[in-house]
């Protein structure tokens, strides 16, 4: 921490930093697996689904895809991905249930109490690449309490675009440096401190699996570097 | 009602519709009156207010401003009027907080629970000229429950340009039919309307004071006329 910090209002990253998307990608996976009579390693297909998930991003940042909301670009992979681990017979209204699975992914165990005690004090806004109707059915589903859900569509950037960062504090009407970005990405993290906002780490050594965790050390360039949304709610004096 | 309608998707407008503008800013003009000792007609200052804010909407639309929030074309008309009504000595940050006067405005006295009626099983969302913060503050002060806070600001157009309810409708990964504009104006509705939403009116008798309700009989071209809240909700079968 630099400097003593005015921060108007907090803005998340969700994938990961919220939600626990592989872990509840596994658990649909195997739901429709046992409904179906299918025999998938569904951690494998989560991975692959979310590895899927940047390249696909990059074709609209590079202009060979216009702007193409998350869901689409979901559903885009998801159909490669079925066929690769050889599942057949789907019908499109269930791939598009499938899909939707991201729009039910739920949160890691602190998060909505955390989110709770952080509103308090702090206006609270998603700032994903999520689409906005995928934010607010999950939110919906999950019980998270935004005041403002901020999305990359609003945009037609993608994070780590800074558009997206300079944006989001723009529509908080906050300074970029009233605004404390959280994330469990450091590369979120560091292209929101580019923008100028404030950064917050938040470890989630699970994310990618047990065993399969990336670099959760302290970064010193960060204003917080934090165990859970508890962790960070302690550290901004909220009670 | 033209044909059975499956709404995915319910937007407000808030200004009237909502909250009581115009009580709202009475009230807060009294406070600011007792407390600096000034005799001003407060109901006529409030109408003065928001009697300023399409001409100053129509600066923007015709591009003789840039695109402008409504926090600062708020605060540009509260200055005019301040001299207006001969009100002196104001300091930037005492007018700053009258103008935030906005943010603080108070619900009618059913819109609390039928939001929280109609949230159990459509998607809410507002649909307002007032910029995010705006909106957001507001909900805050006033527990409003919204799931997505839509403004003008995103589209960069005001109602009753057509974009922003065409936008809206999007951002909610709803078709225009699939979605519904509530409101206590004729026309936005009207405008809503010709973008393909569906509509709610809602009866504000109160919003511009005792005996001067605008038009408030019922309109065959919607789809609901309402007397409030409430009654949206049973027409909708929330219960």
């Amino acid at each position: 921490m630099t400097e003593p910090i005015n921060i108007k209002a907090l803005v998340f990253d969700v994938f990961g930093t919220v939600v626990d998307w592989r872990g509840s990608l596994i658990r649909e996976g195997r739901a429709l697996g046992k409904e179906r009579g299918l025999d998938i390693d569904w951690a494998a297909f989560a991975d692959a689904w979310r590895d899927g998930y940047q390249p696909a991003m990059q074709r609209v940042r590079s202009g060979e895809l216009p702007w193409t909301r998350i869901d689409a670009l979901h559903r885009m992979i998801l159909e490669d991905i079925l066929k690769s681990f050889g599942i057949r017979g789907l019908s499109k209204a269930a791939k598009d249930d499938f899909n939707f699975a991201w729009h039910r992914l739920r949160p890691w165990p602190d998060s909505v109490r955390g989110l709770r005690r952080l509103k308090r004090r702090f206006t609270i806004a998603t700032l994903s690449n999520g689409n906005v109707s995928l934010l607010s059915d999950m939110a919906r589903n999950a019980g998270l309490p935004w005041d403002v859900i901020l999305s990359a569509e609003m945009f037609h950037h993608y994070k780590p675009d800074l558009e997206v960062y300079r944006g989001a504090a723009a529509l908080l009407d906050a300074k970029p440096r009233e605004t404390l970005m959280v994330a469990a990405h450091k590369d979120d993290l560091r292209a929101a401190k580019r923008a100028g906002l404030r950064t917050a780490f938040i470890r989630r050594p699970l994310e990618y699996g047990r065993g399969k965790a990336g670099d959760l050390t302290d970064e010193p360039a960060f204003d917080f570097n934090c165990d859970d949304f508890g962790d960070l709610a302690d550290k901004l004096g909220c009670h």
